[in-house]
């Protein structure tokens, strides 16, 4: 029975993904337990700290399978951390009170620190290859529609034309710094921990470092600067970047919404059958990946500031602000996992309408390409007296509907210099997409 | 496999309820779903909207070990809401096509939210009974100390005695007003709806209103004023109430925690063999419920700015705004019933050392009563010199770490006026309470 | 120099309004300030705890032109407060050491969160005027257009035909329940508070409650129950609702964006010379108001969920949290403030274009009138049957571009039943707009 | 008249900084207008692509003094954005409509962002400088304290000891990271932005991604790779580095503020004349500075999610969720430099008594010395039975009050292997602080 709509057994494959929800799992994260301990079983035999015996005894036991769950819970309910459980389940297993060496100088908060840096290790990858494959399928697109033309809008307004590659290339270009940032906090964040009581490791009188330094090798982490028992921001940045990853993701299903909207069509999100449409309204195709993109981002930005909250932890070992980790991280990788899925379903199946679009370019009967036509009949006229004689055949237009082309070709002022078919070229949205096709390529070569 | 800590196999029993799990698990939610959809096929049949007979096979078979929730997972993830397969398989069960009267005039929203209200209204039961336990253990605790001193503190700094009654006093009173916050916000979001794909009910040629007023009657529910799909304060409020009564939570283990410190030691959680203590430290006692209050209270008040966001809903069904809400209402009451819980243990088991607490009022020599000598030497020698004179021989006092009683019995214009007795009453902190047992009582009047 | 928007000498009066501003400035919370410390020698003159001639020196003071602002500056950086500041300068303006009677048994916090108090007093009666206005100019709209067919929207897919004064009146319901959440958070918060350093007014030989009472009476306050120094539900309250308004701004705010988009055209914010307009492209007309509400509310939810965090406030006088309040507080108001002027200047100056509403109902071809067809053949062909077909056909007509209308004039089973004219009727959103009038009408009997 | 407590007469000076305000005034951004109109001009005319003469009479009259403040306010209620209102006053103060050539191709978000990178280049750099002084000063309590014991804290218990250095150099580590990542942020966020109404470039027929070289070039700004007008991940980043340095100097600010405690006396913000010090209580000495830092960064992390919302923009160009950011950018710096201004007066005056660290560490009798007993008793006579032996020696000492090293001493498998010097020795704090001066030199190490 699940109450979360993370875990729902109905909603898990809408908000969250399996790969993702298995990193987070109780499973997994008490492997993690368990492969700390024998890690650190191996380093501290290896150097002589603690039997080779007692090391061999120890990671014989450290498998998933020999751990009692049902009694970890309720060792957990009683100690409030489940560390001491596993550890006492892993002494019980190990043969003559060898396993009174496993956890040596270790405390509770080492082996769940590093547990979770494994998580985040694990959960950075699965995020990072979904950015992967959502910047290749965006890189698609944008290669795609170039130059195809599609109306730009301001304040939701119609402006001027830009391109759909050109639109897509801006959140592509989002979605690379992205894999930079994660590159950049992967630097800082995939360290272990191993520090003992109040994080002075006094716990080991000798080979204290060298432990350290062998356990996070084993590990594959880095080895820390100091203690970060309460020193919490490389985990609050990992929620930022969550959070700005997930900012792009609700641009992505913000512009595919407003896009697929009833009266503007000019992209679909893809289909399969039944997927969002209305049992009564054939005429209805609801951006349902959009829609779970919107809802999950932005509880994942309140996260990330809950997470910044978590970074107040009071002297050694904190009394409450670490809770707070335990119950946000999972959370904001498990909801961003989920809309990574979604948006990349939208973005690998996209559908997009260039013939919508272009009809909605064409909607205003000329009046988007003003600018054009201003800057076309400056050097005849004067720039000035062209835009303010371009303006008011606008209001013209507007007035009578009557299309700016018409207009335009019947004014003696400007027929006199230009014929109609000049003019037409400068309000053909195809000659006046400037920088589109460049900015794309822009995007494109970063792509590497 | 649960990937929450909500849900989370080890970790459920610490950071929610059973009870409060069991509100938001798929299990009830798809119950309510069947109960909202029975309840609409009972008053319609009775109304004459539909045959007597389709209503009495349709209540036939409202019962969730006829849904198959499996196959539920595949609808949902295909439609995108899990309505229309509940529908379906209700249709599919019944005899002779008669499930076609099943849903009949509903859309999806409508039996969604219905539910979403039934679980509240269960939910904020759970959270009023615990309130209301808490606040029984908090009279209680101030009754019995309403006149044992405690130190009171100001910037974290020794200030003046209160009574530790008080202090408990003050935590009730919001208590007691959260209850009567809840009591408001079920006038108004306890409400139905049933309004069909956009909200006027024009699915429903006749008995529109009828219908709609005897469901919500069948359900208990009241009847809405007019179709809520997209106007959402009601929900949010929910929201920011459970924010404003975990800030409450909060504020009470954020004075268990620091009453508990080893340098203070003035109460203590309550014990239980091996919780919260140390295997090799057995002076710690930590304040592991107030730890646990503390991480989810601070995701809680994030949640409810969450649930305002959720408000932002475009036009007459929202495009992901909707579905904030799906995540959040169910984290927010899971966590805040895993805060109470942990608060009930506090206050209902909580050991109060009167001791400890008389020991810190004393450990600055007499500092702390200084406001209330230079009030007692006021009548003698003037407010304002026996406010220099005394705040001299504090300092006096600290610097040269004598009792401030020696160095007032010892001053001669002190002593010409006033005995040593007369000036021990004076720094007796038992004599400087103030309205201490009188707010106390005021407090316990609204007990009722 | 201002360095914020909402001091700022540009945005002022973009992102706030005179009048709040006015309530949270230096000069109304200073003069506050002097209203209570004369209140407090008025009555306590009165009580006969301070002698008559020293509360008539002390009221003869208490005018913000005898304060000298940049000395109280500095003496708040200097103390961390401004109150002593004040009380300092009173003295020294009091002959005869008359001002020693002065802020008699007060401490620092007591005045100012009664000053806060008295300034959330005149900001909530802004906010509620501005909200009364909005349902006035709400109301009108919705009685205006209670039967003006609009498309309906799900998902931003035009779903069904509802009326704009149905969209209307579902705010105006949400406006009218903010109303009276104020009313309900008056009782609460417009609560006095003098308590002395720790709350139990031992400050006070004698007299202590009733000076307590005397003071909020000559306030016109509430006499707190206890002293509420730490606990303080009632001001994250104000936030909470606060940021509630807000939410349903942001809902009006985001459907008149959507309205006023291009392709849409509905509405249009109210137009004044320049208004939100582009030199270069005269078809465009921004929804300036509303992006402003947007980005506002969205600050205020989280500023609602900082007020949260300052109820964990520890002690008898909190290290911290208490100065959340300072810097929330204004900031909220000011910018819902603002909020509501831009939003009355949308609900006041709508321009509603009910044949652009016509228009993009009809633009379908009648698709989005098929659920009305289905429910019309029902009586004649059976409903399931009558569902299949007219979607078959809608899809048809989806295929072929062709009129909905044709095809079912043209189809053999049903033209055998109905004839064209009355398929027309059924075609005709003025007759599927369900109990939209009957809704209007409920929320306005809410007005009263 | 200010209603912000940022731009408050009184209180300015404690929430914020005189050169963070200044980086944020009307004034400078205002002036910063200019400067890139101004560039602008200057590269335009370089390129040919407007008249010389043009260029440098637009660049005659750049200056803020010659812009009329009252009137732009006027023209920016109207308009909606001051850019237009500066532009046309630029152009109405050249000569011979020499100012038609200014803002040339550009569009009014393309001068209102590239202002804000240059604000917040001048901001990050004052943020930047002040964690450079703060590391200093921490830099030189570490190493000054760097074997200073002081009991390490978990859950608020005392645990065993570690060093003051210790302590602070976890924080400078964080804060070495910080600078870390500002650097890394600099190379995304510091990017003009220069692109059109809609973000191609179109308003330039020829020259166009020379002038946007050029301007950048101009102004020290990197080359945007794509226009970003309605890409914000990188001004969202700035808020999330933000809220993460106010994540650890809020961990600062806690840790003080419990050493400070009446109870703990470990550490004193610095002293001044009536800082913090209350009138009637000479004992008191509030952590002022920790109080206010409590206060900002809770805000901030508010502000930070705050950002990552306006992320979610529409289009070309966003109608609300850019406005966020207008309100936000400037709080969050202003927040911030107030909050590292006091975190600086703490660190840089921080008093330290370590006689008072020893005692607390004496405090329990010997007690959180226990495991370093355990330790070196388990040569002896085995670590498991000496931790058994020394845990009840442990009891036995809190039950008895008694000393630990009496107990040890007295105990016959003690005494037997062990003299009294020698448990001494083992009791001793400074024996047992592990590697704490090893982390400290690590982290010193970093400084450079």
């Amino acid at each position: 029975m699940a109450s979360t709509i993370i875990d729902s057994a109905i909603f898990q494959g809408i908000f969250s993904s399996d790969a993702m929800r298995q990193v987070w799992s109780d499973e997994n994260r008490t492997q993690k337990y368990l492969d700390i301990e024998r890690a650190l079983a191996v380093v501290q035999g290896r150097l002589g700290l603690i039997p080779q015996e007692a090391a061999d005894e120890i990671v014989s036991h450290c498998h998933l399978d020999q751990i009692d769950l049902v009694k970890l819970r309720a060792q957990t309910e009683r100690i409030g951390y489940p560390i001491l459980g596993v550890v006492s389940q892993l002494n019980a297993l190990c043969r003559d009170q060898l396993g009174e060496y496993c956890h040596w100088g270790a405390t509770t908060q080492d082996i769940t620190d590093t547990a979770t840096v494994l998580q985040i290790r694990e959960a950075l990858t699965l995020v990072d290859d979904e950015l992967a494959a959502i910047a290749t399928a965006m890189a698609r697109l944008a290669r795609e529609h170039r130059l195809t033309p599609v109306i730009g809008r301001s304040n939701l307004q119609q402006a001027i034309p830009v391109t759909f590659g050109y639109k897509i290339a801006g959140l592509l270009s989002a979605v690379l710094r992205h894999r930079e940032r994660i590159a950049q906090l992967r630097e800082r964040v995939l360290v272990g921990e191993f520090a003992g009581a109040a994080g002075t490791l006094a716990s080991l009188e000798s080979g204290a470092m060298e432990t350290q330094a062998g356990l996070c090798a084993e590990l594959g982490l880095a080895q820390p600067v100091i203690a970060w028992h309460t020193i919490r921001d490389n985990i609050a940045e990992v929620g930022a970047v969550l959070g700005l990853i997930g900012g792009t993701l609700g641009k992505l299903s913000m512009d595919v919404k407003l896009m697929m909207q009833t009266e503007v069509g000019e992209v679909q999100e893809p289909y399969y059958h039944g997927r969002g449409s209305s049992s009564t309204m054939p005429q209805k195709r609801n951006p349902i990946s959009s829609a779970y993109v919107h809802g999950a981002i932005s509880v994942l930005r309140q996260h990330a500031a809950a997470l910044m909250d978590a970074m107040v932890a009071d002297h050694e070992r904190s009394t409450g602000p670490w809770q707070i980790e335990w119950i946000v991280l999972p959370e904001a990788f498990c909801l961003l996992a989920g809309a990574l899925k979604q948006s990349r379903v939208i973005v690998e199946g996209l559908e997009v309408d260039a013939d919508a679009m272009m009809r909605n370019i064409e909607m205003t009967g000329g009046l988007v390409m003003s600018e054009a036509v201003m800057m076309g009949l400056g050097p005849f006229i004067g720039r000035e007296y062209a835009h303010d004689l371009v303006y008011d055949l606008c209001r013209e237009s507007l007035a009578k509907k009557a299309p700016l082309l018409d207009l335009l070709a019947a004014h003696p002022e400007i027929n006199r210099h230009v014929d109609r078919a000049a003019l037409a070229r400068m309000l053909d949205p195809a000659n006046y997409l400037g920088q589109s096709g460049v900015m794309v390529d822009r995007v494109l070569t970063r792509m590497g």
